[in-house]
């Protein structure tokens, strides 16, 4: 017992190492985005390097191994070390089946594919970015060998960024989705009744988006003794520590939505991390379980708090003081209309709310086809255009508008699109289920105080950090599996509304 | 040969490692210190706790001592290879000679004693403090029982922030340097024609000083490309890496010297570690090579260029672009008059440039007591009053303005203050020699481009990082050992000038 008690302990020491580590690199890499002097930053990288070999070898390590068979084996565990065997095992597994010197191989390679994508990009040329990119399927394509998969070479890969996901549910959740989401885009194309936009596009300070975003923060329930706002070209979130959860955004003086919406959906990952219980500090599991539940958080607070018209009740006077007069003869109504415009475009990360989903589905298909072998690198270009036009009716005009702008495939995180449109779906289910214990839903929002929402999710999501599954988490919270008609008909209301389709 | 090539290779790849900790060490700092949020730091405590244990552990590892015997009696290193030997076996030796335990029950000691210092000095009474300053004595005398030393105590103290230094010399410079400010002092206060100074307290907004500050130090050619400016209540720089050397200063709307001499303070240290060879990266010899030849930097760039009539001739003109209309009214003469005043304080860093000397030598004085057993904590407020009274003619009224002013004895860093003074010492003596090399100092001052006065800094001192030791580059750059006389000339000439004294 002594013994068993002393392992326990002793592993869940060397686990707070690895944490150690893994929160040095996250202050590191938050100092790169934000700020760090340009002079510094190859210097920086060797010790990112440093860094992250420690964590691989701590991970790797014959002491790991050791830990993870002594303590499989053992009863009375605390439910939390528990988990973090599993996790530990499967981090393990995964990186023990890779030869270290392809796995080596790989991460160089990494770097020179993003770099050659970022050339590629801005000179609008494929063919810089294609060879990096044959490499990188045909590595991951080997780790997936390595790794073995059940039913479809693509599932290994969704694996890892969403537990448990497969092919066959994304295959059913999207399609029902596309069934009914391209008529309706396609119904929206020949509404008559079309919102005005241009006060949207009129200029907004720098400065005075930075407080309006600061007071909307704030009363969101941004923890700010627990955060910071700051400003960079790419925003995101991250959890440093719980205690030291940062966001970003960026402002465009010509279209205030991208730092208020940018703002509210980064707040949304945040909160999430800022609530996981403090038991879980140093045993790798306060962080959100996966990144579909992450992003069903960021896309809860910006799609069905922030693009809610009762959130804009209360929320549209205070934005009226921080702006000039450019809002003033635009009524609470013609303004959410604004907000809410849909219509067909390239650019993913620009993309509305409604046409967003179509957006992730030509990605998915894609990347399924690459490893399922039905698809080369050289023909995805092609492929690419060819899914626009049939998802969403248009053709990108180039590669820079088209296949070169995202980052995603130049690092090498195939599987990872889904999560934006599985976020969003859970996000429409969770939404249903609180709707059904929170009446007020809406009430609150007109109030601008959100707590009970915020406790809500706490309650049911965000304290769990880790130690539940994505699935698990949405079966706890709504009592079914993944359904993907509460986000069709959120869809399908709102639109209707706004456009007055009949 | 090739076993020794191996063997350096070895060693180096090991030193770097520790460099990249460092590093990482000093990023986390510099965050904590700029705007980390309150909440996390509890836990970011416990990750510098970790990174500063394997720092210590790398540095007296086996390995480490197998590769300090290994490479002294290799032939055919590197320079460099060998006085970074030199280097890890200094501080292989200081770190073995200290039992683990008590070197363990002194960090945890050390941070209480801040913390008591902290609250004593809110609460403004000693007594608080006093238990755990005896503690830290009491443990620094041991230390320096397992150290050794050589004729005195203190010397072990001196040495650790200031290689070579002794009481012997100290006792010599700052005799001589007494005997000549101390009257010097007096003449002052009884002179009849004292600057005039309201002009100093007038409103200057943080943003109009923040724009200045940003003008200046572009102009004495701090790379901004090689680090940035913050805000944080106590200003410093640091060198995160050569390419990433970042400064810090407060602003004070109602006086605008602590931002502006502040920056010009801290460019002298960031310009000295910006400018380090290249070469030196990774071998730990990458910083400043003593606490007082950096401090000769900022100092050499505070005094002799930022309190310097010469450089307000271009620099006046472009103050009052930035200020408001309280300098239109004031000459050059009488700007220069004011912000060169002289008198008594209580407050080290608030003292002005004659009377700062003094405040170090108090507390060298009683430091050196304090080690050599002479002089008890229970009986250091008293001796510090004494001494205030003795140097500078005036008695803390009580020990919030006097003893309990300074962190440096909560931390233990007894043998840390001379390195201010000595600093002094060294940019005059440095000034003065750069003069007879460089006879139009004066002139690139007035045309406000400093580039050859920066030149001959990196020639004679910067590079060198921490290859050359603080006497030997004071040797190889002026021809002499240390000489209090060029500060004291200085002092003369330039305060008798300003209060026309006979």
């Amino acid at each position: 017992m002594a013994e068993q008690i002393n392992v326990e302990t002793a592993y869940r020491e060397y686990v707070k190492k690895i944490a150690a580590y893994n929160e040095a690199l996250a202050v590191i890499f938050w100092d790169l985005r934000t700020g760090a002097p340009a002079k510094g930053t190859a210097q920086r990288s060797e010790v990112i390097g440093m860094l992250a070999a420690e964590v691989f070898q701590l991970s790797t390590s014959e002491e790991m191994g050791r830990f993870i068979t002594l303590l499989t084996s053992t009863d009375g565990l605390s439910a939390t070390t528990k988990i973090m065997i599993e996790k530990s095992r499967e981090e393990y597994d995964r990186n023990k089946k890779i030869p270290a010197h392809e796995y080596k191989e790989f991460v160089i390679l990494q770097s020179k594919s993003e770099s050659a994508w970022m050339e590629a990009r801005e000179k609008n040329d494929f063919s810089i970015y294609e060879p990096y990119l044959e490499q990188m399927v045909s590595y991951t394509r080997k780790f997936v060998d390595y790794w073995g998969y059940t039913d479809h070479p693509y599932n290994t890969l969704l694996d890892k960024y969403e537990p448990d996901m497969t092919v066959e549910i994304l295959d059913r959740v999207f399609g029902e989705l596309r069934e009914r989401i391209v008529p309706l885009v396609q119904r929206i194309a020949q509404s008559n009744h079309k919102p005005e936009t241009s006060f949207l596009y009129t200029h907004f300070s720098k400065e005075d988006q930075e407080a309006f975003s600061l007071n909307i923060l704030q009363q969101l329930g941004y923890d700010f003794e627990a955060g910071r706002l700051d400003e960079t070209v790419h925003p995101f979130a991250t959890g440093i520590n719980r205690g030291d959860v940062r966001i970003t955004t960026r402002y465009d003086e010509n279209d205030f939505r991208g730092a208020v919406f940018g703002s509210i959906h980064e707040c949304g990952h945040a909160i999430y991390e800022q609530n996981i219980s403090k038991e879980l500090t140093g045993t790798l599991l306060d962080t959100g379980t996966s990144m579909g539940i992450h992003e069903s958080q960021s896309l809860f607070f910006e799609n069905f708090i922030g693009r809610n018209i009762h959130f804009w009740e209360k929320q549209y006077p205070v934005l009226k003081e921080y702006a000039s007069e450019q809002f003033a003869d635009v009524s609470l109504e013609d303004f959410y209309r604004g907000i809410n415009e849909s219509k067909p475009s390239f650019i993913r990360v620009d993309a509305d709310e409604l046409t967003y989903p179509l957006h992730i589905m030509v990605r998915y298909e894609l990347e399924k086809e690459l490893f399922s072998g039905t698809l080369e690198v050289k023909d995805l270009p092609d492929a690419w255009n060819k899914k626009y036009q049939e998802y969403l009716g248009i053709t990108p005009r180039n590669d820079a508008e088209g296949i070169l702008q995202d980052i995603h495939w130049a690092d090498g995180s195939f599987g990872y699109f889904p999560s934006y449109a599985l976020g969003y779906m859970y996000a429409a289910q969770i939404k249903h289920t609180m709707t059904e214990e929170l009446p007020n839903f809406d009430a609150y929002l007109q109030k601008g105080d959100i707590t009970p929402i915020r406790t809500w999710l706490n309650t049911h999501i965000h304290q769990y950090g880790s130690t539940k599954k994505p699935l698990e988490i949405l079966q706890a919270t709504t009592g079914e599996g993944l359904n993907a008609a509460y986000l069709i008909s959120y869809l399908e209301e709102k639109y209707s509304q706004i456009y007055q389709l009949d």
